[in-house]
């Protein structure tokens, strides 16, 4: 357990953070911000919070931002901050899918550390040139598949990693939500209108915004990569103009089959993202919702109950706890450990040492880069009637 | 509730009946004789119990069969009872699937009522000659996808059918086992041994064995047919001949979209069969191993358990079911009820008056082609690459 | 699993039963029947079914008994029977309780064995004679505490037995039903009329009907005595006589401490029956509405689900089991299991050989008496104001 | 949903918090701090963290806090904070239970708000005088029972008190540990060492620390107060001054029945916290550890799983919540709903007006003796053999 462990170790200051998008009416942002606040390592400093610069102005004054710390725009928010001796330490960018790209470009140019909200982008072409750049820069690049965060998904990676369960065979992943069972994006909602749109959500609908949870979630636990995948996206609610649910079938490259399932007008689903790894010598199960448990079922004995922070926990899962095991941690926590390991990663950065083991496994760039191509992967295999694509 | 209900309402007698298989050693024989015994309906008196006539006569023997009703074979079997005026209204046939075509035309043959195991035959010509023979003899042709017995399950296709979710838009089924992780056929298990052995169990392992009940299932629940399916199946385990793992995407006339997976390499399961149905204004979920269960999701409520016997069960699954609500039936029950129903159906018959309504909700010899065209398509599509293949 | 396993051993036919109570319209009398059919090792052939002769005559012939083994009452039964060359082997008294003692006492001193529902008697100085007049003929004296049936409340009292959570600490045992939260004995339900009517049930309501269950599980569970408890029994529904909740403290003999809890005013509550057991080194959990689930959770281990016929289940449960895991064994079973075990005891009888170890696991009619002396008990301890009481 | 909802609306700042307690090693500080920060309406600027200096002075650094701000003990920081114009405006202390009574007093003195960690005290005549004080000043004095911050639990409240499960008849509370199975207080824990010594504790141990958590969620949720208890107090680990285990009976004012049990000795238990409510026409039932998710049954209609965020979920609920449904909230974020509300108590005073009413929910001072009587109360009926005790 670590409670505000290791935090003060040597830099004697909370990381400076700056974010674009999150302004008033947003969702993530809000969330972003929570996250980066949990353990203490960070404070917001600047913001260029909405496309809207008056929006932008009032939501930074909520927040109580310095006035010349409230941009109208990232790329002024770039400039600006990189010419400062108290410069933020990183940008969150947790606008629209369509903005993503130009808004990281001009931090990473800047030589600004990045933190992006998932998918990267709406093109594979943007995507790799954001790798590309990071790389070139040696900035650091997080994307935020956050349910990485969670303590329980990370024991379930090692688990796997150190053989727990044998050879993968079969991967059942799902991502099942009932929210746009209906028009909600008629009603005003905005979070529905933006990811039922093309313009700003990319190629995908259901699964640019959740199926790329559940491929991140299983390539991440799995440790392999899917080769191919045969996908039918579907639309059911007339009038939409991208998929609402969709179903893979999954070849990894190491020889295990998968389905994918994710769905938009699933009613009773909230967050039902759900995922199940069978190996040679036995399976893993973890479902979202009830994070703090993991069932472990060791072939030819009982399934175990492993929790967060109990019995059978091991350090993987202990180093993203806060608390003892019973008291329940949520989403918030899962997403506040990836703040909590990219603030270890700029902090040994600036310290000009080896960041911690377990901070390195915050998604980066380039998985965001191979959640672009899944993306584009489903659509072209669902455009050919599912023919079997290559990622 | 009904509990040895209308039994005796005229015929003063239970109804006779045979088995073909189900000598000593064997598994689903010994079930179909609970099943018959439970409500009381039924009594056994006549068997052609093993390919092995030793072992036939001693199984008999066991059962209390009289010497003169105990046979060496189906075709004497269906030949002697045919000359009796006690003969048998019907008789069981449970051998292994490669058996089960030519006892099933020896009983059409001689006009006595035939209840046979899951799946009807290997091929589906046999398949649809049973057919052809049983509506023109007029004889009464059950199927045992017992699981259609469950009071949970019959309340689930009725609040379908009377629109309780509304149009059906996805199907999520599944049917996930352990047992076969290993190489257990070469252990001398006996169920393994045939299970795996394409000569007596037909082209697909696991997709004929469970699959086929999982696919039963959803269409039983849905009230509509798969149109067309794209199908991956695969061996895991070295050496065995059929798949033990099988991912499949299904399209339903209705313009319903689905997934079916069996696996009989998935540690943890033992009988996981599990049905999700999301309609346009609700939901369904049941699971096999607690069929005492049933979620329904009204979209915008929140989700209530109904319970066999308890508050929300419906009349349909009243009428299957023997005890209150609160003390759990299981698989016996649910198995009995196809033979009470079976009984309902002779005795009308002999009667001479309609059946009751609900006793025709038995699946019969054709949801037993059905069952065989869907194992053929799901073999015919992994083979094309998974390319769609209409049933 | 054992499948009709040794029951044609040597006999070479079915036991007979004959059956006091159980008429139309009666619940539990159907009960006792299916439990005696399940297994193949009983044929019903006499019954006194009705106080109500023409009643009783009508049942009679619905249950295809013969019409001179119909009789009119227990008494008049257990004379001609005893009369019979093949006469009952045992007689299942299955009507309200105030019945059971003047029934029980005929067929005692008729030499035949008997099968008693519970609570055995209304006061404890009848149950006591019965217990005594059992000893006195050797006669054989079952009483249906039927969840002693289960596999795996089998399974946790062999593994309490065996040192496998080490010393009993706490006990926490309920039975919550929802049934009489309203006044629905004046429906005319007749289960409800005779259950909250003390000239017919005895001293006390929620306690002898379920609260005895619940006292019975725990002892048996255990393997200890309650040597003490401090109860508050309470009625909520007006007008009603007899209690409809209570509430009691235990001290069992070797020292662990516990909670009854039994209601029938507890919405939401089916046959809400949940046995926890805690010890030095572990804890066992069971519930009857999911009967086939034992948590077993060893002391710094993650707790194990065992499920009956899976990995984990042992010999006790085996010998208890039908059917393979995963296919759900419910109440009937469980209730079926007495009958089998009584039918190996008595069978061993007639073939002058001890019965199987296993078959002992029965409660008896000292079982029987321990529970009339906690219904005593508690309501003795109830009018001292929840005095401590020694049963 | 509320995300950093109302805090900016005119202050203009966040509150400044003091702490007593939570040094290094300490676990409790920590979660208070998580909590005051989560929601952005506090920042930590003082402390006197710890009874020894240098760990105090040590704390105080890693926390970041300015030096001249980091106190050797709560009469001097309540001193020198009062003088500052920058003076804090609520002290949180978090040390074991015997110094809470002189702490609180000093700040009281000081005129600054307390929010003080539960039991209050460690003897009633401590209690009730801080009672006083708190009244006489007119100063805001929170009590940390820190589970009625869960919005499912404000959500029953609300549920019961607007009727919807008629009149309470039965109470089931407990609050289930296996932490203290063994010696753990000789291994050095802290934690163990503290909670079961008299001297820092108190004269209860589970029934302290956890029971009287237990205790104030029943009455928070039913809406009525416990009138007598009868209370069998236990030590199961040899040595042990203080009870592990409690089992209690409960009268309510009302008329309802309860039971209470707590213990630190149930194997699997982690903090297994959980209330079930029975009335008239319905019930509800939580637990801690799946907090997002409360169970309502109607009478004579299928139980209901409300979900926070969902449907079903109230304005109460919503009020306490910061992310839609089916992304869990956990302990910390209902911990931090009491830091939010006891800010918006604070900012009104400041601000002339009167507090949100949703915030009135906290527990106070008032509550905090409830907590101490019940603690005396259940010591002294132990003593007297479980006689029933007034509390």
């Amino acid at each position: 357990m670590s409670i505000e462990g290791s935090k003060s170790a040597g830099l004697g200051r909370r990381l400076r953070l700056g974010m674009v998008g999150g302004g008033r009416g947003a969702f993530i942002g809000a969330v972003h911000r929570i996250a980066a606040r949990l353990d203490d390592r960070w404070e917001l400093v600047a913001g260029a919070l909405s496309s809207d610069p008056e929006r932008g102005r009032a939501s930074g004054a909520d927040l109580l931002l310095r006035p010349d710390r409230i941009y109208d725009g990232a790329e002024a928010m770039a400039r600006a901050e990189r010419a400062r001796a108290d410069r933020i330490d990183a940008v969150s960018i947790v606008t629209p899918n369509d903005a993503h790209a130009a808004a990281a470009r001009a931090f990473l140019e800047a030589g600004i550390h990045v933190i992006c909200d998932k998918p990267l982008t709406t093109t594979r072409a943007e995507a790799e040139e954001l790798a590309r750049l990071a790389d070139e820069r040696g900035v650091i690049f997080a994307v935020t598949h956050n349910y990485t965060g969670y303590p329980l998904v990370r024991q379930a990676r090692a688990m796997v990693a150190s053989d727990a369960i044998g050879r993968v065979r079969v991967v059942q992943v799902e991502y099942a939500q009932e929210w746009l069972s209906t028009r909600l994006e008629e009603t005003g909602q905005k979070q529905a209108a933006w990811r039922t749109d093309p313009k700003r959500s990319g190629p995908a609908g259901a699964v640019g915004d959740i199926g790329s949870h559940a491929f991140n979630l299983a390539e991440f636990v799995v440790g392999d990569e899917v080769r191919a995948l045969a996908a039918e996206l579907h639309t059911f609610v007339d009038g939409r103009p991208l998929d609402d649910n969709a179903h893979m079938m999954l070849r990894f490259r190491g020889g295990a089959r998968g389905m994918l399932w994710c769905s938009q007008v699933a009613p009773g689903n909230e967050n039902g993202l759900r995922l199940r790894v069978y190996g040679e010598t036995g399976a893993l199960e973890w479902e979202q919702e009830t994070p703090n448990r993991l069932v472990h079922a060791p072939l030819g004995e009982p399934p175990r109950l492993i929790r967060r922070g109990g019995a059978g926990a091991n350090e993987v899962a202990a180093a993203a706890t806060r608390i003892p095991a019973g008291h329940p941690e949520g989403y918030l926590e899962g997403f506040a450990q990836l703040y909590t390991d990219i603030a270890e990663q700029i902090t040994a950065r600036i310290e000009g040492r080896p960041p911690s083991e377990l901070s390195g496994q915050v998604p980066t760039v380039h998985d965001g880069v191979r959640g672009v191509r899944f993306i584009e992967a489903a659509v072209a295999s669902s455009k050919a009637d599912a023919a079997w694509t290559e990622l």
